[in-house]
C-alpha cells in the first residue's frame, strides 16, 4: 500500500514515522468491499501509520508483525472469516510475502516487486505499490468479475444527488 | 492539487497527517483570482492540510466531505456566489468528481486522472496533479481569455520596485 | 533549494509545515561559501523550514517576504555587503523572481522553472530545483572560475586525516 | 541509506526533520548481517533519524559527525572489531565519502553518486541511494559469495511455519 518509503525522524526530539498511501488506490480498496471481497492488511512492521490508515478505510482486519513473520497474522485472520487460501488473493513485493504467496489462490505482484517474488506470482501488476498497484488490481479482479462498471456506476449514481449521504 | 499521496504516521503516539502541494500551483491560483476568477476546493476527505493550504492561498470557498460526496458542498459554493454549473470549470482526478463534472461547462481532467474521468472532460492537463496541473491549467484558460500576459506581467511590475508592497 | 513541494499537515491538531532539501546541493553550497561567494536565500513565503535550513548551511543572510516580493530583501543583502547587482547571480523557476533576474550579471533557471524565467535567463540548468540544481550551478561557476578542483580536493583532504577536525 | 532529501520544518513551532528509507533496504541489510557481515552506517551529518532506522534495523555501529568527517569514526568501528580496511566495502555518493574510499577494499558508488565517487568506486550500483542501492548491492555481495539463494531461502523457510517466531 505504500511505495516502500520509511519517514524517520523527529519533533524537537520526540520520534516521528510516517508512510505515504494513495488515495486512488483507496477508492479501489472501497469497491473491493463494497462487492463483498474482504480487505485485510498483513506487514511485517509494526507502526501506527498503518492503523491510520485502516482505520480511514474501514479495513478492519489488520496483521502487523515486528519480524515480518506475516503467515500467522494472515492464517488467523482466514481462519476468522472461514475463508480458505484457495479463495484468497494476496499483494506483494518482497521475501516475506512468498509463505502466503505459496498458498494463496492469487498470488499478485506490484510493479516494484523483487524477482523473487515475481517468480512465485501469477498477477505481475504494472504500478508500483504506493502508486496504483492496488487500484489497478481491484479494477482488474472486479473486470474479471464483470463488476467494475456496476460498482463504479452505483459509486458515481450515490453521489450524485443534491444532498449528502452517509 | 496535491499528488494523490496522504503521509500517515505520529509523533510519539499523536498522529500525523501530511499532504503536498506545489509552489507553481499557489501563483496559478493567485492569478486567476486576480482575473476575477473565483476559486474554490472540494474534496472528498476531511483533513486540516487542505484547510492550511486554501488559508495559505487566500481561497474561502472549502467543501470538505468525508465520504467523498463532493456535489453539495460544489453546489452550495456555486449558489452562494450564484454561479451557474454552466459558468464553471472543474479539475479532478478520480469518481468522486464526475458528478460534478457532469455539470459543469469546463470539465478538467488531471494527467493521472482515471479513464472514467478521462471519459467525460473535454480538457486533458498533460501535468499531474500536485505536479503543476492547477498551473498548467490557470496559464490555459488566461491564456484562452487573452489575460495571461497582463496579468504575469502586473504580478511582475508589483514586484519590480524597491519597497515590499502588501 | 526545494522541489517545489510544500508538505502541509497537522500533528493532533497543531499545524505541520516542511519542505525537502537536497544534500548534494548543500555541499555545493559549501563549496561556494569556500571560494569566498557569499550566498543568501531569498524566498517568496515565510517558514520555519528555510530558516532551520540555511542555520544548517551556515547561510545568514536569509530574506522571506510573505507576499514573494523578492527585489527589497535581495537589494537589502547586496547593499549590506557592498555587493554590485551585476557581480550576482539568482537561482529561480517563478515569475517573483523575474525582478531580481533581470538587475543580476547572471540570471540562473533551474530544470523546471517556468517560461517566463527561462526567457529572462542565460544560464540553465539541468537539474530540477531541489533535485541537484544548485550543485550542478556551484560546480559550473567553481569550475568555470578554475577553482572546482582545488576546492574539492581540498575538501576531501581535509577529512582524510585519521582525527576530526571542526 | 536514503535518496539525499532532508525533511525540515516545524510542527507548531518546534523543529521537525526526517528523512526516507526504503524497506526493501531493509531486508538487504538483514541479509548482510545473517551472512555474518558487520554493517555499519556513518553519515556526515547528525540527526535522529538515522539513529531511529539505525535501531529498527538492529545496527549497532553508527557514527555521525556533524563536519563530514567521517574517516575517524569509520576508523573508529573497524578498529572495534578488529577488521582491515581492505577487507571492508564502502557504499556512498558524495566528497565526504572519498577518504573512506580510498582506503576500503572494496569501494562502492551509488547510481545517484557525483563523478568524483564514481571516479574511486569499482562498484557503480544502478539504483539511486533510498531507492533500492543498498539491496542491489546485499544481493551483488552475497550472490558473488554464492550465499544469496541460502540466506533467502532460510529467511523463507523461518516464515514459512504457521507460528511466529522471534
Amino acid at each position: 500500500m505504500t511505495d516502500g518509503g520509511i519517514y524517520l525522524g523527529d519533533v524537537a526530539g520526540q520520534r516521528f514515522e510516517a508512510k505515504r498511501y494513495d488515495i486512488q488506490d483507496g477508492l479501489g480498496i472501497y469497491l473491493l468491499r463494497k462487492a463483498g471481497i474482504r480487505v485485510a492488511i498483513v506487514t511485517g512492521r509494526v507502526s501506527d501509520s498503518v492503523k491510520h490508515r485502516a482505520e480511514e478505510l474501514g479495513v478492519e482486519d489488520v496483521a502487523q508483525d515486528a519480524n515480518a513473520h506475516k503467515l500467522p497474522g494472515f492464517q488467523a485472520i482466514l481462519a476468522k472469516h472461514k475463508i480458505a487460501a484457495a479463495d484468497a488473493a494476496f499483494i506483494g513485493d518482497d521475501l516475506p510475502d512468498i509463505p502466503i504467496m505459496r498458498m494463496v489462490g492469487l498470488p499478485v505482484a506490484v510493479g516494484n516487486a523483487v524477482a523473487e517474488i515475481r517468480a512465485v506470482t501469477t498477477v505481475h501488476l504494472k504500478n508500483a505499490g504506493g502508486r496504483g498497484a492496488i487500484r489497478e488490481f481491484a479494477e482488474l479482479l472486479l473486470k474479471s468479475r464483470g463488476e467494475w462498471k456496476a460498482l463504479s456506476d452505483a459509486y458515481v449514481a450515490k453521489r450524485s444527488g443534491s444532498a449528502a449521504k452517509p
